[in-house]
């Protein structure tokens, strides 16, 4: 909505404004006050990024776009000890290029995109999953959420200030490891036991984050079959499907791609699905060839200040700051960095 | 993140599930309990329903796609009192025929696409205005809010339950005339005054809504220039930019398009834009041409029952309904009819 004469002054914001606040570790110097939440990101010091390593990673190479153009998705996985039989499983399917050849098959718009083998359904066409993949119980998932102490100011719980502002769906929306988190102390949600002093906390379905595809309970998906969110946050799903990571490079490859006109948006033709050509873990890659990633540290300074700039927006666009943010419009900021 | 084997199944609840809740007339007849929200959508009377009337919808008719398939959003106009002047603008700019032949000029992913002239900001080259234009001061925008009262169930204003839980914006969100709206009686936005009893409610930036570009303040754009948002619900544009429509259908046509590489996802070269053929309001159009399009009453019962279902999501797919819906989480359902 800002005109083209503001773009040159926009710069500065830019990345604050941006999807998975990708930024380039060239950024300018910050300017002089009110300072947006892409001059935070960009005056952060070098001990607030973290490097992604390339064994976190999943590489999933596109077929080219209408113009050749190499289409390349990257795909942070989340850390211990949230949902590791599946990324388990996913580690073992990259390791067998189990992906490769596979397709896109559903875009829903504002909901998901979503890939997978086209014939998984069909015994007698479906392709075989490697061996030695694990079949998570919905147990599972519930014992890989972290604890949270009844309140977000407790010791041990890395939540920086400023505290969240609870949102429709959880009291205590907060940043775990750089991943956003939810928990509840309400008891709303009766079936799961709080632990320790403490109530588990689970990941969110923010846009760009990546979850597992799953048929009726009690299946809850392999990981074979993965989807990535690519409009509103539909929380609805927060705890009714495992997520696994999220997208931090070329989610624009996957947000742009046709809508399925079939229900649920599935791709009526093979003709619609895009192809992937491989998935890897980047480790697994030539080293030139690794995505050279950093997200900003949530427990860091900078991130606090990131995160109320977000809530309190003071660039010269806005006249009535919100005085909030909802826990999906602070994407972490994610910077290349050189290999 | 529905696998195909239950693709079948998960026809009931498609209309509920998709951007706008674009559902066909001829949909099939209620389930059995648990109703899903499609369901529920799908049972209404034919009263709960309200046609569109021509003059409160803009056809938008970009130029056909690859495949030399025609591309038509249309977008429906906010009533009054809501942002009257631009609205006013609007209907004046769509009658002289300004759009035909301008362009989408940006893309930003997880955020707006917007149109209007691309050659705007330039005054030896930018094409005039139609004459009779205002020019809307930020007073016209909180002139035009609708007072809520103190308490949503307040007498005289149509707040169906069930009450939407706070969110992270806003103590009150809630529908107004089947619009998302918010407000907040805490005082916290310091520049509103509460009129006689009530307090100003604004609409919302949900997934969809059509708003106003605009430059720095005191400017608030005239409505040539227009956005609408393709991502998380950019919360904290409300109130900061006046709403004024939202795409009631072929936002795909929008949503599915290339990102722009430029700042703010601008295009950079005249050649990625796509061009507008036209837009005029349906009630120029020969009634053949006219989109037939109705919404679902927020002050009906079927409203009331659809957003408690799309907060309590029973289908067979959830383990543990969330318990609460954001209003972005809750689309006005919209469909066609036959002419």
């Amino acid at each position: 909505m800002i005109s083209a004469r503001l773009r040159t002054a926009a710069l500065r914001s830019f990345a604050a404004l941006s999807p998975l606040c990708l930024v380039a570790a060239s950024d300018p110097a910050p300017a002089p006050a009110p300072q947006g939440p892409g001059d935070i990101v960009a005056a952060a010091p070098a001990s607030d990024w973290v490097k992604i390593a390339p064994e976190d990673l999943l590489v999933m190479e596109l077929s080219p776009d209408a113009a050749g153009k190499p289409r390349r998705a990257v795909i942070q996985l989340m850390p211990a000890p949230i949902s590791q039989p599946w990324i388990g499983n996913i580690r073992k399917l990259a390791a067998a290029h189990w992906w490769d050849g596979l397709a896109i098959v559903r875009m829903q718009d504002n909901y998901v995109v979503q890939w997978g083998d086209p014939d998984g359904e069909d015994a007698a066409k479906a392709r075989p999953l490697p061996k030695g993949l694990v079949t998570p119980s919905e147990e599972d998932y519930e014992t890989g959420l972290p604890q949270a102490p009844r309140d977000q100011t407790g010791a041990g719980f890395p939540v920086p200030p400023p505290r969240l502002a609870p949102d429709s769906y959880a009291r205590n929306p907060h940043f775990y490891k750089s991943w956003p988190m939810a928990n509840d102390t309400k008891g709303r949600i009766g079936t799961v036991a709080g632990g320790q002093g403490g109530y588990p906390a689970w990941p969110v379905h923010c846009y760009g984050m990546v979850g597992v595809g799953r048929n009726l309970s009690p299946d809850t998906g392999s990981g074979a079959e993965l989807y990535t969110v690519i409009g509103h946050a539909p929380r609805h799903l927060d705890r009714n499907i495992a997520l696994v990571g999220r997208v931090v490079e070329g989610i624009e490859h996957l947000s742009s791609l046709p809508r399925g006109t079939g229900p649920l948006g599935f791709y009526e033709t093979p003709e619609e699905r895009t192809v992937i050509r491989s998935v890897r873990l980047a480790s697994e890659l030539p080293q030139a060839e690794q995505p050279q990633l950093e997200y900003l540290a949530s427990d860091s300074g900078t991130f606090a200040r990131y995160a109320q700039a977000r809530a309190n927006r003071k660039d010269a666009f806005f006249n009535i700051p919100a005085g909030a943010a909802d826990i999906c419009n602070i994407p972490v900021p994610i910077r290349k960095t050189a290999p």
